[in-house]
This record gives C-alpha cells, sequence and structure tokens, in this order.
C-alpha cells in the first residue's frame, strides 16, 4: 500500500507556525477502538424503521449496549449516516463492537476510516476560451451549472466569488445550504457561491481531543479557494500575484454556481469526512463534483471516492479528479477510477521577469520575487571567483556590488545548494541558469532570476567582451505565448492505475503549473529572505489539485451546453478531443522526463481542448450497468460490489472487462512480453446528422492494431456504431510503453474522434 | 563657516550604486581657476551695450584676452548672466582674472561660487484645511497661483501632476515654459505642471568633465518630486507608501500651478545655478517660490537665496525656506533671511502599525515594514536569553519561533545595536521598545514594531503571566488623531539666526516628519533585509525640506485670498495666528529634548494655521526699503549692500534695526546677562472695519515686558497704527532662554494677534 500524499506541491516551509494536518491525519486517539465506516445493503432496509438514521442507531446501540453497559457518558454513536454517495454509516467501535455489527442483518463491508491527500488565471486562453463562440458561448459560461467542491473550505470575501452578474435566482432543484459556523454565517453565500458546509465529525471521531481551529467552511488553508476559483469564480480586475499573472482573473465556467464541502482540515483528512461531503453534494443536487485529492494505495470497494463517485455518476453527475502528484514515476496515480474523469497536469505557455544587458538584450527568464525590487544597471559580476555559487564567504565579499551570474550545474542538488548559499549571502542580484523545469519554475526568496543555458551564452559572451558589464533584472513582468507548451508537469501522476489497471487513466492533461487563482489572505503566499512571510489575495500554485478544477470547469459548461449528455458522454467529448500536440505542433513533452515525448500513461489523452469538446462527433458512453459489469468482472466478492453499488438492483449477468471507454490500454505478461487483447466498442454519433467515418491507426511500436470494420456509416443523429480492435503485440526492443491512436475521421467533414492506444507490462501496478 | 548638510533625513544608506552628489558638490576641476559670483551695479550699466548679457560678456572677454590670448579653444565664458535675482553673472576665472574684474567699471562684489545643501499627506486635514470653508474656500485651494520650486526636479509622470480639474487656461502674465531636455519634452507639462526648466552650467563650470546623468528638469533623486507634490499636487486617490498613510493624497494648494527650476544636481548643487534658477522663476512670473535647501554659514551678501529672495521680495513673490536639519542645537538655522519665511518642521498627529496580544489587547505602535508581512498569533517569546537583543547567536537560535520582546534601553547606541543585531538574526518579528522619536519614527527593514515604555508594561506584564503568550504585529495600518502633535522634530535647525540673529527665527512650523507625497519610481524608497530594495510612487520623507512646501502651499493659498498682500503681509499673518498648542492645548513639546516644551527658536510662533492666517485681523508689513535700512544699520559696505539690492535706487538715510517683524527677539550680552532693547511696531488693520484691540502680554522669564499705547483704535480697515515694546531683561536663574508672548485682542471680536517674544544670549552665533 502506497503512502499517501497531497497532490500539492508545497512552495515553502510555511507551516512553522501552523498545527499542520498531514502530521496529525492518522494520529487517532489513544483507545483502542477507532472509526469504521460501516456500509449496508439499502434492499434490506426493515420496513419498522422510518429512516435509513434510524436503522443505523439501532444496529449502534444493539452493539454497543453489549459492551459498554449503561455508561452514563456515552461517546457520539454515529460519525455520519449516508445514503447518497454510499449507503451506510460511520462509527467508533471497538474490535469487538466491529464484530458485532459484522454481523447485524443487511451487513456489507466495514473498514477503518483513512487518510487521504490532496492533490488557476491565463490558462483560460491557453485552453482557446472565447467570448463570442465555441464552449463559453454555447454554454453561455456555464450559467446555472452548479459544481460542488470537496476541498478545504472557501474564503466567502474573495472577490472571486462575489455574484455580479450572475443571475440572481438560485435554481428551483438546488437543496444546499450555507452552514453557519465559526467565522462564517450565512449571509456570505450569494448566487456565485449557493452553498458551503463542512464536515468534521470523522477528524473529531479519531481524536476526541482535538481542537478544531475553524470550525465551519472557511478556509485557511487557501487549496479550497484556489480550486473553487479555478473552477468557477468570477471576473476580478487587477488580480495577480504580487504583481505577476496579472489581469482579469475568472474562472474556467465564470458563470457557472458553486458549492464548497470542506472535508479537509489543518486537523486531519478522513474518508468518513469526504464521503460526508460528497453525500451532502449529491443530495444538494450539484451537476459537477470537482475533488482535488486522492486516496493512494486503496481498493475501489474501500476509495471513498470511488464509492461516492458511482452513486454521483448514476445521477448523471460529473466527478472529475486530480491524477496526484507523485509523477514522474509509472504507477503512481491515484483516483484511477472507471467511473470518473482523472486530470493530469501541465504546463502553461507562460513566464515571469526578464534580464536585460547594459547593451540593451532582453533575455526572459523566470523570476516570482514578489516585490519590485530596484535591481537596475547593476554591475553584471562573472568571474573564477564566484560564478561557483558554492561559497557564502565568497559570495558575501560581492553581495552589495552588483549581479552575480552562477554557472550551470546539472545536478539539481547542486543548484539547490547555489540557492541556499546565494540566499544566505544577501546578494543584490543574482541570475541563475538552468534548464531543470522544476527548479525554473520554484519562487525567489531573494532578487533573482533563472535563464536557459542556451541564453545563458548570451549573457556570459557579454560578461566577457565588456569592460564593465551591467544588467537589470526586471520583476512583476508577464510573458505569454512561450513555447513549447505545454509538457505533462513532471509531479503528475502517471498511469496506469493501481486500483483498475485496464481503463487507461489519467483521461486527460489541464493546466496545473502556476495557475493564479484567489487565495486566503492570511496564508503565506511568498517569503523574502528567511523571516519576511507574504499573503496575497491571489496565488501561483502548481499540482494536479489545480488541473483538476480546468477540467471540472470545462466538464460544467459541456454540461450547460449538452445537459442530455451522461458524465461517460462528457468523459468521452473530453478525451476525443484532446490534443496530443502542443503549441508548436510537435508532440507534447514530458517534463519528468526531459528529452522524451509525453506517453498517454502520463498525459492521458492529451491537452484538454474545450471548444472541440463542444462538438465531438462521436461519443463512448456507458450505463451504471456498465460499470457493474466491469466490476462483476473482477475478483471481487458480491459485498464488495455491494459497497460500492449500495443494494442489490444490478446483476452481475455479464461480467465483462471491456469498459467502452475512450481509450485502449492492453497490459502485457512480463514473462512472454507479448499480449494479444481485443476490445469492442460502441459509438453515438452526436454530430448533426448522417456522417461517414473512416478509420486511421497510428500503431504502438511492436504491435499490429486491426480495427473492424474500418468504416462506421451514420445515418442519424444518436445512432450508435459498434466496432473490434485486436492489438497484437510482441515484445519491442528496450521499450517498456508504447503507444499510438486510433483515430475516427469523418468523411468531408471536421470531426476526428482519437483515442490514445498503450501497450504497457503488467507489473508496473 | 558650518560645514553644509542637507536639510534631509536619510532613511537608507541607499547610495549604492548612484552617484552620490553630496560627495561631489565640492569636487571643482583640478584647476586653479574656479567659477565666481560677479555682482554689478545696474544703474552703471553702459547705454553702448545693448543687452546686460553684452556688457557681461564684453568684461569677461576683457579679462580674458590678457591672460589666455587667441586660444582657438575658449573655454564657456559666461556660466549665467543673472538680471532678476540678482544683477551680474557667474563666470569661470583664474585669481589674476579676477582681479582685473575687480577692475571693471560697475563691479559690486565677486566671490567663489559654492556648493549649498538641501533640507510631503493627512497633514493638509491636521492643519484643518475643508473645502467648505476657510482658506481653501476663500482662495479656492489656491487656483491660478503659480508656485516656483527650486529643487532638483520633477517627475512629471507622476500622478499628482495631471491636470484633471485644473482650468485649461495658463495665466497670461506666465513667461514660463517647459524645457526640452534628456526624457523630457515639451508635452510633460500641462495645466497643472506649467513649466519645467534645468539650470547646472554652475556644475558643469567647476568640473567640465562631469558627464550629468539626467540633463533635463527631470527629478531622478525624489526630493523636487516630494517637495512640489507637497505645495501643489493634484487629488491622487490610493496613494500609499506600501500601504501606509493611505488615501487621497492632494497637496496643500491643490489648485495652484507648479513651476520646476532643477537647480540641484546628482553631480553637484553650486550657488550660481541656485542663483539661474531663482533668477529665471522671478522673470517667468511665479507668485511664491519654495525652496528646501539653503546654505550654511554665508553672509547675507554671499548667500545666493538671501540675495535672489530679496529681488523676489520687491515684486511681491513670497519667498518660503526651510530651517534646515541641524537640530536640536541652537544657532543652526540656515535661511534665516529678514525678507523670507523660515519654516521648522513638526510631528504629524498620526503613527503606523499595531501590536495585538494573544488576549486581544491592541497597542499602537510604531512600524513602516514595507510589506504585509504574516506575523500572525506567533509565540511572544520574552525571556532572559534573548530581551536585551545584544546576541546574534541567541537570537538566531530562536529565529523562527516567534516574535522577541527586546528591552527598554536608553542609549540610543545601543538601541541601533539591538536593531543590528535583530537584523543580522533574521527574525520572523520583534517588538522594541523606546521613547526616542528618533528612533521610533524609523523605517524597519525586517518585521517588527516600536511600542512606547508606556505601553511595554502592558505586553511584558501579559507575557509573564500567561504560559503560552503570543501575539501579531499589524502591518499597514494608519492611525491618525494620535496625541500630543504636533511637537518640533528634533533635528529641525533652531534659531537665531546666525547671517542675522535680529529677527526671530524660524517664523513658523508646519508638518515636516513622515509627509506622503509623490517620489521618482526608480529610487529606492524602503528595504527589506540587506539587499530588497524597493520604489514606491509616494514615499514617507521626513525633513524641514517637507514643511517648508507645506508653509509655500499655504502661502499660495493666501496670496489667491488676498491677492494685494505683500510677501511681509503674508509673513506676518502666517506667523501671528500660528499655534504654541498642540492637540492636547499644552505648549508644543520639543522632541529634540523631550522634557521640555519648544521655545520659539526651535519653532518661532508655532504651527502654522492656514484658516485662522486668512483673516489675521492686523499685520506687520515692510516695504523693499524697511529692508534696506536694515542693511543699512549693518556693518556693511555700500557693495556689500549693492549685492542685495543690485542698483542705488534705495538709499541708507534711515538705518535701522528695527524692522517692522511680527515677532521680537531681544540678545542679552554673555557678560552683563542683561539687555534692554525697546522695538517699535505697526500694525495694519486688515478686519473689516474699526476695531479696538488691547495688549496681553506673557512676559518671558526674567524681563519686564512693557507696551505702549496697550490699547489700539482702528476706525477703518486698512489703518495703521503704532506701538512700541521695552523688553528690560536681567539674568534669569539657570535659564538661557526665556521666552513670552505679545497677543493683541481684539474687543468682542474673533481676531487675536500673537507675537513671540525671546530674551536670548548674544553668543549662540
Amino acid at each position: 500500500m502506497r503512502e499517501s500524499k497531497p497532490n500539492f506541491v508545497f512552495p515553502f516551509p510555511f507551516m512553522l507556525f501552523i498545527t499542520h494536518w498531514f502530521l496529525l491525519a492518522f494520529h487517532g486517539s489513544a483507545a483502542e477502538s477507532s472509526t469504521y465506516i460501516v456500509h449496508m445493503d439499502k434492499s434490506l432496509f426493515p420496513s419498522v424503521f422510518t429512516t435509513h438514521h434510524d436503522w443505523f442507531e439501532s444496529i449502534i446501540d444493539s452493539t454497543k449496549s453489549g459492551t459498554l453497559g449503561h455508561s452514563s457518558i456515552q461517546p457520539q454513536k454515529l460519525v455520519y449516516s449516508y445514503s447518497q454517495a454510499m449507503y451506510g454509516f460511520s462509527t467508533v467501535l471497538t474490535s469487538e463492537e466491529l464484530e458485532a455489527v459484522k454481523n447485524s442483518h443487511g451487513f456489507v463491508a466495514a473498514y477503518p476510516d483513512r487518510g487521504g491527500t490532496i492533490d488557476t488565471t491565463h490558462t483560460f486562453q491557453f485552453l482557446s476560451l472565447d467570448s463570442s463562440s465555441g464552449l463559453w458561448h454555447a454554454s453561455n459560461f456555464g450559467e446555472d451549472v452548479i459544481v460542488g467542491v470537496i476541498d478545504t473550505g472557501v474564503w466567502p470575501e474573495s472577490k472571486s466569488f462575489r455574484d455580479d452578474g450572475m443571475t440572481k435566482k438560485i435554481p428551483s432543484k438546488w437543496k444546499g445550504t450555507c452552514q453557519e459556523g465559526q467565522d462564517f454565517n450565512t449571509s456570505m453565500c450569494n448566487f456565485k457561491l449557493i452553498g458551503a458546509r463542512y464536515f468534521n465529525q470523522g477528524v473529531i471521531a479519531a481524536n476526541s481531543k482535538v481542537r478544531i481551529s475553524m470550525n465551519s467552511a472557511r478556509d485557511t488553508y487557501g487549496h479550497g479557494t484556489h480550486t473553487s476559483s479555478t473552477v468557477g469564480g468570477n471576473y476580478v480586475s487587477g488580480a495577480s500575484y504580487f504583481g505577476y499573472a496579472k489581469g482579469v482573473a475568472r474562472g474556467i465556467a465564470p458563470r457557472a454556481r458553486l458549492a464548497m464541502y470542506k472535508v479537509i482540515w489543518e486537523e486531519g483528512l478522513y474518508a468518513s469526512d469526504v464521503l460526508a461531503g460528497m453525500d451532502r453534494a449529491i443530495a444538494d443536487g450539484v451537476d459537477v463534483i470537482s475533488i482535488s485529492m486522492g486516496f493512494d494505495g486503496v481498493p475501489l470497494y474501500e476509495d471513498p471516492i470511488a464509492i461516492s463517485s458511482f452513486a454521483a455518476m448514476e445521477k448523471g453527475v460529473v466527478v472529475s479528479s486530480s491524477a496526484g502528484n507523485g509523477g514522474p514515476d509509472l504507477g503512481t496515480l491515484h483516483n484511477g477510477i472507471p467511473w470518473l474523469l482523472t486530470v493530469a497536469a501541465g504546463t502553461i505557455d507562460r513566464t515571469f521577469g526578464s534580464l536585460v544587458l547594459g547593451n540593451g538584450q532582453t533575455i526572459i527568464g523566470w523570476t516570482l520575487f514578489p516585490a519590485n525590487a530596484i535591481v537596475e544597471n547593476f554591475p553584471l559580476i562573472y568571474n573564477k571567483n564566484t560564478s561557483a555559487c558554492n561559497s557564502v564567504k565568497a559570495l558575501s565579499k560581492v553581495a552589495m556590488e552588483g549581479i552575480i551570474l552562477c554557472d550551470l550545474v546539472s545536478d539539481p542538488k547542486i543548484v539547490i545548494k547555489q540557492r541556499r548559499f546565494v540566499k544566505k549571502a544577501s546578494l543584490s542580484g543574482a541570475v541563475f541558469i538552468s534548464d531543470q523545469p522544476l527548479v525554473n519554475e520554484g519562487y525567489a526568496r531573494y532578487p533573482s532570476i533563472v535563464i536557459s543555458a542556451k541564453d545563458a551564452q548570451t549573457v556570459i559572451m557579454y560578461a566577457k567582451s565588456h569592460r564593465k558589464p551591467t544588467a537589470s533584472i526586471k520583476f512583476q513582468e508577464t510573458f505569454v505565448g512561450i513555447k513549447s507548451a505545454p509538457a505533462v508537469a513532471d509531479y503528475s501522476s502517471r498511469g496506469p492505475s493501481p486500483s483498475y489497471p485496464w481503463v487507461l487513466k489519467p483521461d486527460i492533461m489541464a493546466p496545473g503549473s502556476n495557475v493564479l487563482a484567489a487565495y486566503t489572505p492570511h496564508t503565506p503566499a511568498a517569503e523574502i529572505g528567511d523571516n519576511v512571510l507574504l499573503p496575497s489575495d491571489y496565488n501561483l500554485l502548481s499540482g494536479t489539485s489545480m488541473a483538476c478544477p480546468h477540467a471540472s470547469g470545462v466538464a460544467a459548461l459541456l454540461k450547460g451546453a449538452h445537459p442530455e449528455w451522461s458524465a461517460a458522454a462528457i468523459r468521452s467529448a473530453l478525451v476525443t478531443t484532446a490534443s496530443p500536440l502542443d503549441n508548436t505542433q510537435n508532440p507534447i513533452r514530458d517534463y519528468g522526463y526531459p528529452s522524451q515525448y509525453a506517453s498517454p500513461l502520463a498525459m492521458g489523452a492529451g491537452q484538454i481542448d474545450p471548444n472541440k469538446a463542444l462538438d465531438p462527433g462521436l461519443i463512448y458512453d456507458a450505463t451504471p450497468q456498465d460499470y457493474v459489469n466491469l466490476l462483476c468482472a473482477l475478483n471481487y466478492t458480491q459485498k464488495q460490489i455491494l459497497t460500492i453499488t449500495r443494494s442489490g438492483s444490478y446483476n452481475c449477468a455479464k461480467p465483462s472487462f471491456d469498459l467502452n471507454y475512450p481509450s485502449f490500454i492492453a497490459l502485457y505478461s512480463n514473462k512472454t512480453r507479448s499480449v494479444v487483447h481485443k476490445f469492442k466498442r460502441t459509438v453515438t454519433n452526436v454530430g448533426h446528422g448522417p456522417a461517414i467515418y473512416r478509420a486511421k491507426v497510428t500503431e504502438p511500436k511492436g504491435s499490429v492494431v486491426t480495427v473492424s470494420p474500418e468504416t462506421l456509416s451514420f445515418r442519424y443523429k444518436n445512432e450508435k456504431r459498434s466496432y473490434d480492435v485486436l492489438i497484437k503485440y510482441r515484445k519491442y526492443k528496450k521499450e517498456n510503453i508504447s503507444y499510438g491512436d486510433l483515430v475516427w475521421i469523418e468523411d468531408g467533414g471536421t470531426h476526428t474522434v482519437r483515442s490514445p492506444i498503450v501497450v504497457a507490462p503488467r507489473g508496473i501496478v
């Protein structure tokens, strides 16, 4: 079982004065009892009870009376009862009590509560969203679509959550509310933020002595404020991160409505709370759920996100989730769940800051130093004594004399040392040379800039050929249109999915690196030197946590434009229209392996393309029963299946691994290094009328791919057609993973329907 | 002769990369020749020449031909010719050439060019300026009054110099212009900034190899931008110094027009350039001249400001000048010139930042840390190991653990050491305890705050009595209405005037400490740590340089309301209505001697009161001949007088020390420690009609003051009445300076006309 970790790249060791929840997540109370999540069979609900809740309480009562007797101090019996996201309850039990529960009538499964892990705005432009046409136009910016965000809460006073321009009417189906709590009252909700609830009984059950520092839906962390404003934040002029990325911030679906379900706490993150949040979101009537966190190393039937998103899927709710930040190793992904959308993170075509040489040459670099520091016409120092940047003593001697140029070093550890030395020496200015994306796209705590090795040649030439070279570092500058972008972020978790490797995960990639979105104003967003922590109402954050809400926003727009589409249809549209090419029209690169192109195990079908997804031509749909057929084909017990499906209304008559998924993955055995895999797919014509599609295959290296038929003729809209794909693979040189695609190209039309194909070894996960 | 020094308190050792003009001011060229200022007798202008310029050139020609022969490379002969501010020219001469000039017909005087020294907005509120009534109303905010500012130039792009709301018509009398130059073109002037000229031939003459870094009226320093926007800057919303003093910035006369005469250069400050700037300002037709600089230790007849402001006074132009920053010692003042206004600097009723204890108590302190650093609910550390704040090692151990409270120390040197140690230790937060104004009102390079010794008791009590004390430092907060204010700033130079001790100088006090006004955007305005320099469009500066433009602005308003008043009348109105009381209705205190009240040698008549000055009741007027009578009474030669008066049109028939000044100073001999001094004064009734005034005297300790008559009856407006004052003083205990006042109180009216009286020893200057 993999250890849990956050899907969010921490910029700073900021947690100094903050009780950090990651450390607490697994600290239960010292008692021998702990919280369990108990699944019950809904179809066995005894009619003697009026509510599910009554039933669950009676089970606990009967269990506890046997062990605790008539103790006058009864601990809170029920942590939560669940009826939407799953069917059952969570409660604190001793091992004896657990056994008693297991013997109850209707019992399906029980497992301990567990800790989870958590994983923004020129991006709308980068994604070609445009007011006058395409998806924004077709969906009216996501008007009235409701997105539930399962996260750390929300900062309701952020300008991103103002409701200017929103229709002043809550959709009639909305059952949500704005829950009162510490520093949070109902008046903080409006026609943009239409709901805000919080769920921390799981945290409290795990540690009854815990003091909840912010006992309401208010965000004290920033993560939830950032993700929810990325999905559907309103227009905010003049938003920036200390002057960087300045402009009109907005969510991907700026007219969508938002509801926050706070389940992540400084005091801990527990499955029982996540289930409670999801349960309520479904009951409230959200259209899309955005969940930027995941549970690593758990089977589907114990994964709260897998369980609860099945119920959401049944109701047509799209669940969009983050792949995790465990990259670049293969098989690090979480949320690789067949019935939801799994999103990888990519870079943006944007950089910040420049170096201007005394001769007027401008070199665009990377700096996020959080102030407009004056580094103007300073001497540019490049000599043997200092250029290694490996001695505080040598650097301190020239600290106030100008800008130090540090040598290119390839070892990332040495780069980090250079930074540390430069920081200690309190230089007036420093220029680093690096081609390492993680190093480059970091924050700066002192006036400095990173430039590429290629550009460094120009600077070194200038420094060597002039008697008194000078330079200026320009802060608070933003450059867009940078090539090449996107690339897969190195941290983005890679497939195959440990919980179910037979569907290709992640599904797609969305912008996740240095995304600008709203932030909590009392949380450090930058640091100067060692001791100056600075807040910002908007923050640049990186992670699949930031990519997920981009996809959630697009899903909301699609839901607005195509309210009749199922969750599977929306995912299909996103997958088959995603782009495998970057802005140089070359294949998207993988920053985890800088010399390589990205495989679908890194980015799924590629970069999300909202406008194309509006009109995908064909879709690969799936019904709840299709997913049940998949569960039936697995080696799951009937009760394990029931934890997910909640009642016996599904059957296992047609078990099948062959889900009607818009992508293909064939896993070969590590022994023979070969595989023959047959897939059957059914596509629905969602184009405007008759159409003929012809298959075009790019075969993964080492494989032969046969598609039959090779032509699909549709006479009318919504007609379905099926086809088979046969992949025969035999060991290809040293390649571990090989990939290609199947594209259905419309005759004389504009639609191309692309599905990535991956052949990978079975042994990765 | 006192050494020159700036009238401007430097906040930072910022000059690292900037060639600093103070160091260069006295570096002439190495040659034996140097620049001389030559005064000529205007009445002896030979009719053979068509212009004064021709005459001056012919003198130089005849002088130089003898020594330089027909050298083909003639150095620039004339640095400037002057016809307004003085009569004569400046030129580069060898000692032999100088002798030849001295023998020329019409020669009056010659002396070497010399280096000078230079001396900001809730202040309008603090001065009770109000849109609906009083002086702003009466003068229509100084509409169409033209203020010439003699300074370091101007940053024309500053929002303070926009002309929104200004009448779009230049006054017909205006002969000024916007002079083209490096990075400055005529289009940068508008209906607010109607003129901008620059004068650096004196700098160049002193060092022919000098490279003028900004050869135009553009300010690269910030001083001139600050002073001119203080006089007459337009309304600018959201102005602040890194969030401090935030609000709508505006000049004291927001509808006055501004003309900049740049005479102060990074490359040097020379009398010849100052004379040229003054000369042109008078010729252009300014109404008020604001000059925040001075020349120390020069007699009136060699002081370019004394000389040029005489000519200005003759034309009714009010010259407002800064007293200097040489305090708190007595006799440190410059610009103590009988015919201009000399302004001392006072504090403002404003402070910044607070310390909030864990128990909720808020303590208002002082911090200008230039960022909204997060110092929230940090542990408050107060223990023996760290509270001395005298060990970097001890402090570094707890640097990131919380806020350190440093002990109160009385020695300013130890306070400075505490700061240095705290800076080196990179603390997350620090609290200093101090009652020393200079220490308190400084800048902070790290997150810290200064609190008073009295408030410190509360903090220490809290820290000792709580197990886990915490605190927060709140930055970017502004508190106004702080008591008591104003106080005389410690740095403000004190009288008596070395150049003429028989008039009481300074005249009045105006706000000078931590004044917010416009600034040059590429000049450091703050620093974080050792290496981060930050710019700001608005800066908080302190000095008599900042007090002077407040008085200049009020003078402009008075000029607008009473265009018929002479410069002496305007000064009289300012002096007799100034307040000797602070906002607690106690006498104004002297921060130079914190336990004492301020004497008139520190603050003149007291804090400027614009609205009262609008309607002073009586004024003490003076004609140019009155000042000449004073010069005649001095031991000056006829030629020395002529350097000031420029032509023989005045006579010395009635020499008199007894200038009709609105204040009294009697100097006693150091031997006898006694004096009997008789003054004669004439007041003009500028009230609305008949009025009776009665004298009320508060005698300086050790003196008997007799006023006769004790009642003055006026039958009509503009009627004059004279009276005598006899001061008899005999040694009073150990008191060195004693002071009181004479107040003429209107019978049944609202006017009170107050003149301070000082008795001081002769030996101070």
